[in-house]
């Protein structure tokens, strides 16, 4: 299978995601500012995954400096809440060794980053399992919409919402996946095709703008979907788009299921308005497939993420189990079980 | 202003859609089959416009041959209605003078589609102006969101939904527009934008799937669309993607229109399951931009078309007035006056 992020001596293997499905090309970093850069331009993507990225490449950073890159990797991405765990994980090993040389910290630097990547490797399995257990329930051979990438090239492990597919296809389910473009990166397109394709489960292409159409006609019995960050009363943000479909969904009596590991809630947040979009390129739009696709100077919104309110979400599928009915209480409860 | 589509001498003139907004690119047809490729890979598109290039066309078959050239025509695109309209009306036109010969038929057959060509630029007028009459209501400066392109390209005049905009500019209500891209075929930010920046309205481009948030965000006031092929009851056929902005708008509570001419009706059609949903090629989600963007092999999902049930529409905004409430009886009503 895809190996999205190894470590390999003394340096950072990334699957540069930017260029799939065309190319399989893996891109070395071995500075800080390599990694913040891969980061940045969603080489490396996916919540879970930058997570583990930026992990590693705090281990890149000279000596003396591992707590100036922790700062530094954080202001890569704002919005997925796995990057500032991940980074806050390492901090609390670099405070914790305060006495130690930059020689005998870095292996432990190391071990905590290979530690956050297994753990999350273990998280994404259980996330398959418990999401398959509540999406088996549904019937063998139903169409489930997926939006964005959240399998192997966003994770440490074989995804979340894809995990869950994946494990439902490995139980003889034989989800029908229709999977949405998701413009204007098109990770849909480029990552979760491919990806689905990869493991022979049943997959479809379809712009983002067909979604409603294909729950219209009946072909859809659940959506399913990652997280960038939850908030402590279930409103989660997830890659643009997401909040259009919850509302398609709910519009067609289609339960709308996201799947994310607990290190995706922010518990500091009360609700998802709190929760900062990272605004991008106007060129993401306009000239993203090699030409020119507006006008060279047409005014562009281009909002990364947006944000579905907990009404809308029928479960959150944690490592942990199931939250249903999302409430604050409920998050609460599972949480504090960590 | 541009000039989508002018007869010249012997040949039709199209503005090549395809090209926009890259090059300005003049297509001439001097056969029918040029014509019948011209309407089937969208270089003239646009309900209104396909009936008038059409129409044109017709006058462009060798001597003998204008009947069947209306039956080859009408095998382009299967959605919108408005082909049919005017293919039936240059067959009436032959059926009538059936004892002229071919050299005297030819003005006549021109003089009718010169005819259609300038009746739908006055219905244009016509929709913008009730149109205005309505959104102008809505007050200064509000947002309207707009899917697909229905403007001077889209028609023998300014459009139907562009064409309201057009007017509640021209009127000082200073409308801020935000336009769907439209995948697959991007008409939203190749021709709309560009139709838009011409005439110096404020525009700002989003992908498909932002137009959730872009309601949710308070900046829509209105949603206004074309129309396809409208049935008796009101369910409108419209570039895919429509339903969804529709239920999206019913869910933010926001009005949402349909502006097209009463051409656009068939009321043959008691409701929109009868309309025949065009399906397009593979190629125009996962290589459209000149390069790759899914795994060759993806199977995909591209209907060019989806339907608006009545029940999400406002009103139908046409050259003869405004339709509100959508029902039957009222559809009825405003066609037996035609």
């Amino acid at each position: 299978m895809v190996e999205t992020i190894k470590w390999r001596d003394d340096r950072l293997c990334l699957l540069d995601q930017t260029r799939l499905p065309i190319e399989t090309v893996t891109l070395e970093c071995r500075t800080v500012e390599e990694v913040w850069e891969a980061i940045k331009r969603l080489s490396v993507r996916g919540a879970p995954a930058i997570g583990i990225a930026a992990a590693y490449g705090v281990c890149l950073a000279p000596d003396g400096e591992f707590r100036r890159a922790c700062d530094y990797l954080a202001t890569s991405r704002p919005t997925a809440v796995n990057l500032f765990w991940a980074l806050d994980r390492m901090r609390r090993t670099i405070d914790a060794q305060a006495d130690l040389s930059a020689d005998e910290l870095r292996p432990l630097l190391l071990s905590e980053a290979r530690a956050i990547h297994a753990e999350d490797r273990e998280q994404c399995a259980a996330i398959g399992r418990h999401g398959a257990d509540l999406l088996g329930e549904l019937g063998d051979g139903v169409g489930v919409l997926t939006h964005c990438n959240t399998g192997a090239l966003a994770t440490g492990g074989d995804g979340t919402a894809l995990a869950v597919i994946f494990e439902l296809h490995r139980r003889g389910h034989n989800p029908r996946v229709f999977a949405d473009e998701t413009r204007p990166l098109l990770q849909g397109s480029r990552l979760t095709m491919w990806e689905l394709m990869e493991r022979g489960v049943d997959a479809t292409l379809i712009c983002d703008s067909m979604a409603a159409q294909v729950m219209r006609e009946g072909r859809i019995a659940a959506a399913i979907v990652g997280a960038d960050r939850i908030a402590a009363n279930g409103d989660a943000a997830n890659k643009i788009g997401t909040y259009g479909v919850a509302v398609l969904a709910r519009a067609h009596n289609i339960p709308f299921y996201v799947a994310a590991p607990t290190t995706t809630f922010d518990l500091l947040l009360e609700a998802g308005e709190a929760i900062p979009i990272e605004q991008r390129a106007v060129a993401e739009i306009v000239a993203a497939f090699g030409k020119p696709t507006a006008p060279a100077d047409a005014r562009v919104y281009n909002p990364a993420f947006d944000v579905t309110p907990a009404e809308l979400i029928t479960a959150i599928i944690t490592e942990r189990g199931v939250i249903a009915p999302v409430t604050a209480a409920a998050i609460a409860d599972l949480n504090s079980s960590r």
